[in-house]
């Protein structure tokens, strides 16, 4: 699949572009395409030392608009609105929200929008796509670990069953990552509140990257 | 330890009661001590043709709150405010809320009370009590079949440190289950939504008796 990343140059960006690009054609996308370059040449340097294949282009975020079936949006939550209003053609497309809205007090706190999730409100702000959420509780630290196998569960949620179909195939193409359809985008709340979930575990249970499985 | 469950006869509660019963003094409550007491003549005779201890004692919802030095709540979200009315003497008791308050529509909702979790709302009711949120997440089908480990990660908050730990030493007790710290009470509606999360999970996925761990 042609698979474009906003945001693409954040730990986690170029991390699912180390896994991606070794089965997908991959475009990573940054405000500044000098910064997707830069991230490109690292990844795949990476990559060719490993020996490993990968199809991996830098681009700016409109060029991964123009180039990707599937959108995948790797920013901070706070960045979503300035974001789309900086792109155009993104009717009809699958647009994969990671985002998980949090803020630090004494603890990790969801903190969503009124909508009641950054998947919801990015559907109501762009009510022509497709978005899916998927991806939300990936540590952060084992994206980019490509000497362990990323054996998680990743929830699947939409209101549009061809493009959740779709995202799942991608999920289940990469390292032992199993797709479960948690249902329609009105769950997204509960899968994006474990990340700030299970990043109080981490904390205070002294753990590392932690994340989930279902069973 | 000395255990009680308020609400013992239902399917969880009666799980538990087969759990907890091998390696603790368990109290089952009921409004009525007649349910309880059947409940306790079921479960005790399933451990029996086991071949398994048990220490199993039938009581009423009172009983259990004078005997315990853990109390559960295993009764619907709905029921809490009554059931607590109907009580005396909870002040200083470590209280284990396992509620989980959610509705059906097309799918299933979690609906916590305004005050943001079962658990918190539990809390502001008893301010004298040491309420901690655990084994929201056990399948409730799983709980009662003894011929399978559990072997789940349970998630343990509380506001109260020492209650805190002596439930996380009652989880890790039981079977293979394993405790984790997921920090004060706040993260409660996070655990809480993960119930209605593996009900959709299980249901769109076509899986059964769905739950977590945590890796």
């Amino acid at each position: 699949m042609k698979v474009g990343i906003i945001g693409g140059t954040g730990g986690i960006g170029q991390g699912m572009a180390l896994r991606l690009s070794q089965n997908h054609t991959v475009y990573i996308g940054s405000r500044k395409e000098e910064k997707a370059q830069a991230a490109c040449e690292m990844c795949g340097y990476a990559l060719k030392v490993l020996g490993l294949p990968f199809d991996l282009n830098p681009t700016t975020n409109q060029g991964v608009v123009d180039n990707s079936e599937i959108v995948v949006f790797s920013i901070p939550a706070e960045n979503l609105e300035r974001t789309i209003d900086s792109l155009t053609g993104l009717e009809g497309k699958i647009i994969v929200s990671l985002m998980n809205p949090m803020i630090r007090t004494d603890y990790f706190k969801y903190n969503p929008p009124e909508e009641g999730s950054a998947a919801i409100q990015l559907q109501k702000l762009l009510p022509d796509s497709k978005i899916v959420a998927a991806f939300n509780n990936i540590p952060a630290g084992k994206w980019q670990k490509l000497s362990e196998p990323l054996d998680y569960s990743v929830c699947v949620c939409s209101d549009h069953e061809d493009a959740k179909e779709k995202t799942m195939e991608l999920v289940n193409s990469i390292s032992e990552l199993e797709a479960v359809n948690a249902g329609p985008l009105a769950v997204s709340p509960y899968i994006e509140a474990i990340t700030p979930l299970v990043i109080n575990i981490a904390r205070f249970s002294k753990k590392r990257d932690v994340g989930v499985y279902f069973k």
